[in-house]
């Protein structure tokens, strides 16, 4: 059975803008790998309800799972939650589960749980909330979107909950072949390679390092056995 | 006249394995934010050619410019610059131009020009080419898609050539003020300011540093003037 297949979609103007570097997607690429789901498409879009709705809707139709990050905080830029709840023509307001949630953090702490707080508790009917650890604002999964925050201990607190109820497929495994010459001595070579073993993924990554040219040849796969195979034959065919 | 829109499309299965962090976004929105074109929207593809050749055409068309960086070296996962030509409908092959560049490369450093890199000269009709100063083989222009390598030093020399025949508009501005106080504590400020000052944008980036709660406010628009009145405002109401 092929591995279930996933999105990602970041929101946030200041990713964009080039004020914040995301951190996000790199994080949530190696644990989805490390759990047999196959990241296929990332999409970063701006604070702007339109692009966020039809966003959702497409990547939703397109892959088995959807993670989004960014935009469940108490300010105006805030939407996501609306968006999502948009997407599918949902209901949304405060729910008391999530009210609760905020409650007792805020109760807690001594802060006032105003009107902008309580934004954080506006969740989708029907969805299911994911616990935050870090600051108790949840997040939720309606149908296969998975919403988290943008703040990266948090974001990757809500996946690792996420992550433990889904079924992933075969973890990808991957070897690397460090070769110390260039990307154009080794093409045909690599190119016959990946014709020969067309379960695999092979890349090539170049690199330079003291002026001398190199590349990083990576096979991926699901079969140890077969990754083991194709690197023997290319270290072998490489006179390595 | 509302600034020129750009979107990005990133080509790599090695980011979206996890393998490697993309670089290139954040130093490609921070660029287009200082040349005044906005960056709306931001796609990571896998190495697949129906993947690029859809992303491609939507962008293409919806943007007034497009960037991609990645998938334009000499190995058979390189495939980009057939996709970018089969989005248009448009013949490629290795062209003079491009092959007189790599041919006087390698004879200067001794390396064989073979097939493998001889793809690099695989540039569609009608296509401009892009100086790549640094490891000689080019990237392209056609149509307002802006076809780059994905090697970060390359990439950056290429965006500054491209940047460079672009016409701008006004760059984007800021201001950021940092408050001391939890988001949720001036969430109803912010959202007063924001619906006063419609022609900016002013977002609420919350931190947590030594236990305490604190946001950055960060307006941003194209009138100093303006962003000015909007910070010193809420300094103001924030009692700063």
């Amino acid at each position: 059975m092929p591995n279930p297949t996933a999105a990602m979609l970041v929101i946030g103007d200041e990713i964009l803008s080039g004020r914040t570097r995301d951190a996000n997607m790199h994080y949530l690429a190696g644990e989805l790998t490390k759990h047999g789901v196959d990241l296929k498409e990332v999409r970063v879009v701006s604070d702007d309800a339109p692009a966020i709705v039809a966003a959702v809707r497409i990547l939703s139709e397109s892959y088995d799972h959807v993670f989004t990050s960014g935009g469940i905080g108490p300010t105006h830029d805030d939407i996501t939650a609306d968006c999502i709840a948009e997407a599918f023509g949902a209901e949304i307001d405060v729910r008391a589960d999530a009210r609760a949630i905020l409650e007792e953090h805020y109760a807690r702490t001594g802060a006032e749980l105003n009107d902008a707080r309580l934004r954080m508790a506006r969740i989708p009917e029907g969805a299911e909330l994911i616990d935050n650890p870090v600051s108790r604002a949840p997040g939720f999964s309606l149908r296969n979107v998975h919403v988290m925050a943008g703040v990266p201990a948090v974001f990757q607190a809500m996946v690792a909950t996420v992550l433990a109820t889904l079924t992933g497929g075969q973890p990808l495994l991957s070897q690397t072949l460090r070769v110390d010459r260039g990307e154009g001595e080794i093409a045909a070579t690599l190119s016959a390679l990946a014709e020969k073993y067309g379960d695999l993924s092979i890349g090539c990554y170049p690199f330079q390092k003291d002026g001398a040219f190199g590349a990083n040849v990576v096979v991926r796969g699901t079969d140890g056995m077969r990754i083991d195979a194709a690197v023997t034959e290319l270290a072998r065919e490489l006179g390595l």
